[in-house]
């Protein structure tokens, strides 16, 4: 399953319709934006999450634990929690794994994360003093929730050290956890090592409960999570992608404002039957483009999200016919071909 | 009919599948705009316009005289034509009733205008000028269009003088054309003259061609076109008040940013059936005009459209059923009332 991220409540240029006809199921939503603005007691006054979003179907959302550690203006941790300064507007805010739990069923998404920290991937001992903590918050979550509608992940941290992931993994699943994420890659880290840490976490992980990889991400970094485990992916590549005018093809990207498309008759993946590529020309994307339509971004970005989407549903078909291994190859060496 | 703007070939933050979704038949285009970025050539191989912007159903294009006129950086006008300074790059350029036609025909709109030039409304000497212009032009439009699937509009001028405007229209009328456009009104001269105008030309205007009010307009507008034989309307309004997040109401507008819509669960209307006042709390779009989501300009382009279509809709309807007067009778009331 790929979710689309919608930060504040809205997964960028595209209305729930877009997303609904996208095959879209799950979508992320961020705590730590949400808190802030428009806040979650609106969001509560409001009907909840669905409501307001105007998605009936399933929602995450963080814990707000990594936007705090890489958006906020500045922190301070210490056991209980962490006090933050917004990137909005300057003001002073404490999270704790009990505010974050509040937060989250006030929010009330169908999937809510256990407040977490996410240290840089390749420093050991502060990774071993974060995870501790990851532990103990995740205890101090799985006490504080009160919504049985709710599923609570942990998240499993640890950097790029099989030993303390091995560790922290062991220490969640001691907690018979719902379903469990991944957290800390796609952060710095190299491509071998977030294998390692996949291959490492996928005999520990119970097999019955679903593995969320957290950020991640391109179509090849789906293929290998896949290889290894992974049932859940989320990214903002799609939406951001677009926003920058580029487009996602299975082997890699275009950007669309460059000449060479100014007169390309082609949509922008001849095998794609997404809304865009069934109906509009590079040529005309690239005008709108250059001419600062808005709906550029929106085309863009349902081509994107169709990419990733479809990609999940192949893998899921191919899984069921036994033929998943086959078609990972495949890709991957499309991809390495594409690349060198 | 109302005609949705879409100046570069695109409705600005609509999908041409919304556009369809929401009623709209006839979607004009500007020449002036398309010939300067991305070209009519280009478009022209790409196709036509149709086929560019995905819009199969009928388009309009303008002749350019009114955005020469309004938004290049300087102009030198002549009998023959008009050289102006393009918005965009500063480069120097050159319209003349026969260039606009052919750029029009690269374009491939079903239907296209006249080249005509459009004086400030109360400048009588000026207004005389330019009408005899603009019928000669017409004129020399008729002469160098080939096209046999393009229907040429010639368009009415003579600024708020009723003597002008009766000229200008038998001028045109004695050319047979298929259709006739009312250019010059909304540009600054008050309602009164507005409605005088059209009073002026009702009788004059043959009865079985389409008569097009050109860059109107507001709700009110429209029932009181209609009111004096107007059959379509165009105009950027619904759009652009969305950028600025506002919303249309039948009897005025709201700005959806102030404060008292943070937390009103109520729909922009209880009445209006579109797809955002179907899904959407005004505290949720606050919210995304607050947090700067895209799709805020969405979502209130599609009301404001909605709003627009559905009053022509209304309005054909009520013409079927022979209770149009009372409908306008009732809206021109409930809008004084309002607005007193």
């Amino acid at each position: 399953m790929f979710a689309p991220v919608g930060t504040q409540a809205s997964v960028k240029a595209v209305t729930p319709a877009q997303l609904h006809e996208l095959g879209a199921s799950l979508v992320l939503a961020n705590t730590y934006h949400l808190y802030l603005r428009p806040g979650e007691k609106l969001v509560a006054e409001m009907g909840g999450l669905h409501r307001f979003m105007s998605w009936p179907n399933p929602i995450l959302t963080d814990s707000g634990g990594y936007q705090v550690f890489s958006l906020a203006a500045s922190r301070k941790i210490d056991e209980d929690g962490v006090i933050f300064k917004s990137h909005i507007d300057g003001s002073m805010h404490r999270f704790t794994p009990e505010k974050s739990i509040a937060i989250q069923e006030n929010l009330g998404a169908d999937i809510i994360m256990a407040f977490d920290e996410c240290p840089p991937p390749h420093d050991k001992e502060y990774n071993l003093r974060a995870l501790e903590r990851t532990h103990a918050w995740a205890e101090r979550c799985l006490k504080a929730k009160s919504r049985p509608d709710q599923a609570l992940f942990g998240i499993v941290q640890g950097g790029i050290f099989t030993d303390l992931r091995r560790r922290s993994a062991n220490g969640l699943v001691s907690l018979d956890l719902p379903g469990y994420a991944i957290g800390g890659l796609s952060v710095g880290e190299t491509k071998e090592e977030m294998h390692l840490v996949l291959d490492e976490l996928d005999p520990i992980l119970p097999e019955d409960r679903p593995r969320y990889l957290m950020g991640v991400g391109t179509p090849v970094d789906i293929v290998n999570g896949v290889l290894r485990g992974v049932d859940i992916f989320d990214c903002v590549l799609p939406t951001r992608l677009a926003r920058h005018n580029a487009v996602l093809t299975r082997t890699g990207r275009l950007n669309l404002v460059n000449a060479a498309y100014a007169d390309d008759p082609s949509p922008v993946d001849e095998q794609c039957s997404c809304y865009t590529c069934t109906n509009f020309s590079r040529a005309y994307l690239r005008h709108l483009i250059v001419a600062k339509e808005m709906l550029a971004a929106t085309l863009l970005s349902i081509h994107n999200l169709h990419t990733l989407l479809q990609l999940v549903v192949e893998i899921r078909q191919a899984i069921l016919e036994t033929r998943f291994d086959e078609l990972a190859g495949r890709f991957i060496e499309q991809q390495e071909s594409h690349n060198g």
